[in-house]
């Protein structure tokens, strides 16, 4: 048996809608439909279209899928990076970001952060920089970095490119994408799909990047390429047999977040935290990780519970809920809670009580 | 309304379990399991556990997961070849495989015949080839290579590694792993499931040559590099969030195609071929696209059709019956037909009912 409520930050609780959308699609086929197929396409299309009017895309913002966002990681680094990538890295999922631009044979760099803290206002980043990469949303420490600090990054760096990680946060944060360059998740946190999917977001100047790095002769991956996904993008096709189940969901949930409205959703989440983090200032046992409220995330709220992990955590599973484990070294420490827009306000409010 | 019975080559018919062990993973959490967590890592080592006792491969063969195989494609070339892999061309597929290998910087060189032949029985490899690229069954044009060839090609190439493309033949034939190096293949196609995950094995003189390239300093990718999905698989786990959902239906759908018995699969496999090239071979007006009998396929048939294709189409679309169309240029003119093991014996006898 299942506890009722998962929240535990990825993959998360599926949003309440997916099972029967899931349902639908066997009945209609689309497990078997070909990803050349007129059908297939008016999915892949409303799975954009309906994208681009939820977060406000901007027209010169195109939408790719890949299989993961950890592949996004590569994709970018190998598209949009001839030497020298700069990242902020203040968790685990930041640092193996930068990781990988070494693994592809770059000159990346970085300022490091001790876990659970924010930047200094100040970072010293190389003239040179090709591209500053942004972990919006740290999932295993629950840091997040405030949307002005990224917007100031571009303004001080105007010939760098920025990407954003907002695998933990979309489609929460309301993010102003005509000061970001690239921004992507995977469907398997705040959209509350199985996994098996990424999602990635890149204005005109990446696609520019990718051209200039091809015509250098410098190797920029093969089918996923981001040449070869616009080129089939604007087919409302994928260059390989893609996850068409997830993207079929993927345009059913969008839809019915559409409907519900964003600033619901963003107004509900902004409660849910207020919620949970007002019970752990005042807990005489439990405190919030990130002592900085500035960049304390709205979307990954992680507890210091020390010694009172495992009797916490039996209290939870006890009253039908799930919590994340703490990330890496912190397993035993902290417990995660992810608020996403399936997780209602009765069931955040009954974790209060229960944390109370 | 769909047609009863899908014959297109990919993504075809669901293997007719899939859709009850989807409901069973929706109902048991599977969609919202943690790839961290010890019941994925159960599920991972029974489809590991499964694949390695229905196609018996050998003990120093190894099995990761990606998203695709035009993924596997890409990370084949990345992580065995440093400069000159050796591409045996017949179709669009193993065409596309070839000019991965350019868009990835090495130096490829083919053996290319037309489309729905087979190849000469001696080929100019040259003696420094790294890697020989087969495509055992071509998927566009119905052709496959008979596995004594494939095996031939390692003998008379002792320095090359041997990857064989097995998309849309698996599980039907019968390798002898020991005289290949890589076989790789997607779960959409013979094994009957929803797009979204491609399957590598590698025997361990893949993992050395990775090694080699490695400690020269070429870069062979990140996550997906074979030392890195290596690293994981020990921990019957994977680098990044997988298609968990797929993990599990495909060690599912293994298990009851090992209950069911590989060699009925094989035996019904070769009856519902003969059968349907028999109606073919005697038809007033199709006929098997393949002329040279050594190179058809068993497992995608393709009928010329001519100026009668769409009539065909028609009637089999009357019958309940979906054929494939013809890839690329052969569309108005060609019909695929799928032979997986989802594929009963009755629906083959009412195809060649419906086409005599």
């Amino acid at each position: 048996m299942n506890p009722k409520i998962n929240f535990t930050p990825g993959p998360s609780q599926l949003y309440f809608t997916v099972e029967d959308h899931v349902r639908t699609a066997f009945r209609d086929g689309v497990p078997t439909l070909s990803h050349r197929s007129k059908k297939f396409e008016s999915y892949y299309k409303d799975t954009v279209e309906g994208l681009r009017e939820l977060l406000k895309l901007p027209a010169d913002y195109h939408i790719y899928f890949t299989g993961s966002a950890t592949e996004i990681w590569e994709r970018l680094i190998q598209n949009l990076v001839e030497e020298k990538s700069f990242h902020l890295v203040n968790g685990s999922f930041s640092k193996r970001f930068f990781e990988i631009a070494q693994q592809l044979g770059k000159i990346p760099s970085k300022n490091e952060v001790s876990n659970g803290k924010g930047f200094e206002d100040s970072l010293s980043i190389p003239t040179d920089t090709e591209l500053i990469a942004v972990t919006h949303n740290e999932t295993s420490t629950g840091v997040s970095v405030p949307l002005d600090y990224i917007y100031n990054l571009r303004s001080k760096n105007p010939g760098a490119l920025i990407a954003v990680d907002a695998v933990s946060s979309l489609p929460f944060p309301d993010f102003n994408y005509s000061k970001l360059d690239s921004v992507f998740f995977s469907v398997q946190k705040g959209f509350g799909l199985p996994a098996g999917l990424g999602v990635w977001m890149v204005n005109d100047q990446c696609l520019a990047k990718a051209d200039a790095l091809l015509s250098k002769g410098i190797s920029i991956g093969s089918y996923h390429n981001l040449p070869s996904l616009k080129a089939h993008a604007v087919k409302n096709q994928t260059p390989e047999t893609p996850n068409v189940l997830s993207i079929y969901v993927l345009s059913k949930v969008i839809g019915d977040m559409i409907r519900r409205g964003i600033s619901n959703i963003r107004k509900e989440t902004e409660y849910k935290a207020t919620l949970l983090y007002q019970t752990l200032d005042s807990h005489p046992h439990l405190k919030p990780f990130v002592a900085d409220k500035t960049f304390r995330s709205k979307t990954v709220i992680v507890a210091d519970c020390g010694e009172y992990t495992e009797k916490i955590t039996s209290k939870l599973l006890e009253n039908g809920m799930q919590p994340g484990d703490g990330y890496g070294a912190a397993k035993k420490s902290q417990l995660r809670f992810a608020n996403f827009p399936t997780h209602s306000k009765e069931q955040f409010e009954l974790l209060a009580d229960s944390l109370a």
